[in-house]
């Protein structure tokens, strides 16, 4: 089994899960998204902003650049739901998952499957000597579970 | 990077996983397991049923053998929750549960590296020559966000 191998299997699961939520975002109106996904919860809107916001945070966690929507951070990751005025419209969200993705998937395709086995910025050149298991692939895997877990929630809005 | 690391660092996720849902299942308790987690929606019980059974298929899928609680599979898998009555307790689901993991578990131990890269036993020969990456290995990758999915939605059980 080859690096290439083993980048098309974290990849093929994560496009998968993008692909999840995005059939589920072309379902569900705004109305939908903008209810809770069980009383009381967090919103469609508040964690449709939130998974952006994270997708966003991978351009310099990957070492891509700088986040396009930063935004967001204080908004979806900072700040729980309810507690401020909503000031991004569920439009402007679906437009702005819709980019993070497009952005990503730009500097994926420039990606050498060799270099998905280098080290994320969040960890140090030490650390990553004694586990080189942290690196920009693990941050793929890691994610595409977390996309997973919310999307799970956010299935919830479907009539 | 070898395959070690590469059975690692899907492993982790992996593990990562079911030790948030036992983490879960350890605040739940059973009445709020047995409750809906959105409206009309399926409930705490049945999803771990779900994952329970998933998991069991885990054993011919990988190879391991024949599953432990084929019982299951009727219960969560042909059929939705609610079309039929509840025959097994959440006490008792919550015990399969741990074994199903317990079982994996021994048999992920007996296994090397590159076993992880051969082929599941859904898979024909002809076709994983064409598609390797539909390994053992991919089982275990793609199982991790199932699991997520519904975990996410079982932590809104949560009081």
């Amino acid at each position: 089994m080859n690096n290439q191998f083993f980048v098309k299997m974290a990849f093929d699961n994560w496009n998968a899960k993008v692909k999840d939520l995005d059939k589920l975002l072309s379902i569900l109106t705004d109305e939908q998204l903008m209810s809770d996904v069980a009383p009381g919860r967090n919103s469609g809107y508040y964690l449709l902003g939130h998974l952006t916001a994270v997708n966003d945070h991978m351009l310099p966690l990957l070492g891509f650049g700088e986040q396009q929507f930063p935004q967001l951070n204080e908004l979806f990751i900072r700040i729980p739901d309810k507690s401020k005025p909503q000031t991004v419209s569920a439009s402007d969200l679906r437009n702005y998952w819709n980019a993070s993705n497009a952005n990503l998937n730009e500097h994926f395709s420039k990606m050498q499957p060799e270099d998905w086995f280098s080290k994320h910025t969040s960890v140090t050149e030490e650390d990553f000597a004694k586990e080189p298991h942290r690196n920009k692939l693990n941050i793929i895997i890691s994610r595409a579970t977390h996309l997973a877990y919310h999307t799970g929630q956010m299935a919830l809005l479907k009539k």
